[in-house]
C-alpha cells in the first residue's frame, strides 16, 4: 500500500463517509473528504467543500487535490423522500455522478475511482420499486459508461444494509434510537415494524470499509464487487437481539408488509470476488447493535447535556 | 379527435418539431411549441420560452398551458459532440425529462405524454456506444418508471432516422448540402463517407409526425412504439439517387468506418404496433431526397441574398 496516496472521499459527512474517512487515514493514506457544508468539529481528516450539484466547484476541487483515488459516497439514500422529491434524487445521485466523472476525467484521467451504488439497485432493465432505487441503477449506468466508453479506471461495490455507530437512517437505527428514547423516559413502550419477517443481509460498516480499503489496491477496473455477510436475517432476531441488550422492555406491533415500503434484493451473483481478495466480515449482529445502542445514548447524553 | 385539444410540443424550433408543430397545428390541434429561444420569424404556432435545464420554467409552463397532450422532442441530438461534452448530454436529455415529469405529474397529472427517443437507443443493460444514445437509453428508463411509479398517462416513439426538409443533421442533410456547395459553385467535387454499405432504416420526418398524431389519440399508456418503414438501404443508393436528382457530378470517396461513429441499431421489435392502428410510411426515399435538396437550395439562395 502507497501511504501517501491521495484519496477524496466523498459524502464524508455521512454515515460510511465517516467510517471510511477515519479508517483510510489511519491506514495511511492521504485523505480529503468532500463534505457539501464544513462542520467546526472534525479533526480526524481534511475537510474540503465540494457540492455534487455545482459542477465548476467538483472541477476545482479535483483540481486542487489531484486525488490518486476517489472514493464516492456521497448521494442521497432515503427511500421514502425519493418518493416525493424524485427529481433532487435522480439530479444528487446521477448528474451528481456525472460531474464528478467529468471532472476526474478532464483532470485527473488515471486516477482510479470506486463508485458505490446499492444492492437495493434493479438491473437496469428491471422496472425499479422507488426513484431511490433507479437513481443508484442509473448512477451505475452512467459510472460504466465512462468507464467503458472513455476508458477510466472505475470500479463498482454494491453494498447490502450498512449498520453500525453513526447517523445512518437504515432500519436498524431507527429501532435503537426509538429504544434509546425509552431507555430516557426510564418506561416501556411499543414498537410498530411492518413485518417481523422481512429480512436482510446487515453488514456493519467497518467491514465495510475495510473492503473498499481492499478494492482501492487490490479491485480490478469494470467490475462490480457485491459487498454483504451473504446471510439474510429476519427483523424479529435483529429485535431479540435489542431486547436482550436494552434496559427496558417493549413490545411490537407488526404490521402488515406496504407495497411501497417493500425493497427489492437482487440476489447475490459476485459476492465471493471479495473473499477471494482476502476480505471478510468480522463484526457480529450483535456487536454491531450494541454500538448503535451506544451510539444513540452518548447522543442522547451530549443533546441532553445541550 | 378533439379539436380543441391542447398539446405542448418541446424541441419546437427543431427538425421534427417544426414538422410536428405544423402538422398537429393542421389537424386543428391548439398547439403551443416550447422554444429554448424565441424566433422572430414564425407564425405556425404559438410558442413559448422553457428551457428544459431551468426547472422553474418549465414548472410555469406547464401550470399555464395545462396541455391535455405533451409530445417531448427537445433534447440534444448530435452524437459527435456527445463525446465532448457528455455532462451536457445526459444533463439536457435525461434531467431535462426529469424535469418535465415532475412538472406534469405536480400540474396536469391526467396529461398523456409521448416520449420520443430513437432507435440508436441501446436496452439498458447493453453497454452504450456512445453518451447521446446511453443519454436517450435513460430518458427512456425515467419515464418509463414516472409512468410505473407514479402511474402517469406516458407512451414512448422510438423513430428511426427521421429525414426529410428543415433544420437536420443526419447524413442524408449533410451529403445535400454538400451537393447544393457544389452546385452553387457549378463545379464537380468529392464526397468522403465511411462506408457506402453502412445501412439503415431512413423514414421522412412528414411520416413521422402523423404516427405521432395518431398515438395521440390511440397510443396506449406503457407501450413502447417503434417507427420505421422496416426496410434499411445502404448509403449506396442514397448516394445513387442524390446523383440522379443533382445537376453537377461527383465522386464519392469511401473510407473506412470508424468504430465511434458506428451506430447499434437494435432490431425491430413492435414496428407492426404501429401499422396496426393504421400508420404508414407513404414518402418514397426519392422524395424525401428531392425535397431535402430543394430545402438546402432555398436555403443557399436565401443566404446568398442577405
Amino acid at each position: 500500500m502507497d501511504r501517501n496516496k491521495k484519496v477524496l472521499i466523498t459524502g464524508a459527512n455521512g454515515f460510511t463517509g465517516r467510517h471510511a474517512c477515519q479508517f483510510f487515514a489511519d491506514c495511511g493514506y492521504d485523505v480529503t473528504g468532500m463534505v457539501r457544508s464544513l462542520p467546526s468539529k472534525r479533526s480526524d481528516v481534511k475537510l474540503i467543500y465540494g457540492d455534487l450539484g455545482c459542477q465548476q466547484r467538483i472541477e476545482e476541487v479535483i483540481k486542487e487535490i489531484k486525488p490518486e483515488l476517489i472514493l464516492h459516497l456521497a448521494g442521497l439514500n432515503n427511500v421514502g423522500e425519493s418518493w416525493v422529491v424524485p427529481d433532487e434524487c435522480i439530479s444528487t445521485n446521477v448528474m451528481g455522478t456525472v460531474h464528478l466523472l467529468e471532472a476526474v476525467r478532464n483532470s485527473c484521467p488515471e486516477a482510479k475511482m470506486i463508485v458505490v451504488g446499492s444492492m437495493l439497485q434493479e438491473q437496469p432493465e428491471e422496472i425499479p420499486a422507488n426513484p431511490y432505487s433507479l437513481s443508484k441503477t442509473i448512477q451505475f449506468q452512467v459510472s460504466k459508461a465512462w468507464e467503458h466508453l472513455y476508458e477510466m479506471n472505475i470500479l463498482f461495490v454494491k453494498p447490502t444494509n450498512l449498520i453500525g455507530p453513526g447517523p445512518a437512517n437504515g432500519i436498524c437505527s431507527i429501532l435503537a434510537q426509538k429504544i434509546v428514547q425509552m431507555e430516557s423516559g426510564k418506561q416501556s413502550g411499543t414498537i410498530s415494524l411492518d413485518s417481523l419477517d422481512a429480512s436482510r443481509d446487515f453488514l456493519d460498516v467497518r467491514d465495510a470499509v475495510k473492503a473498499f480499503a481492499i478494492l482501492a489496491e487490490l479491485g480490478q477496473k469494470g467490475h462490480v464487487y457485491e459487498l454483504g455477510t451473504g446471510v439474510k436475517r429476519p427483523l424479529r432476531e435483529v429485535i431479540e437481539e435489542l431486547r436482550q441488550l436494552s434496559v427496558i422492555e417493549f413490545e411490537v406491533n407488526e404490521q402488515k408488509p406496504q407495497k411501497r415500503t417493500m425493497t427489492h434484493v437482487s440476489g447475490y451473483s459476485t459476492l465471493q470476488d471479495l473473499n477471494n481478495l482476502g476480505w471478510e466480515p468480522s463484526i457480529s449482529l450483535q456487536t454491531s447493535l450494541r454500538d448503535i445502542l451506544e451510539y444513540h445514548r452518548r447522543r442522547k447524553g451530549e443533546n441532553m447535556d445541550e
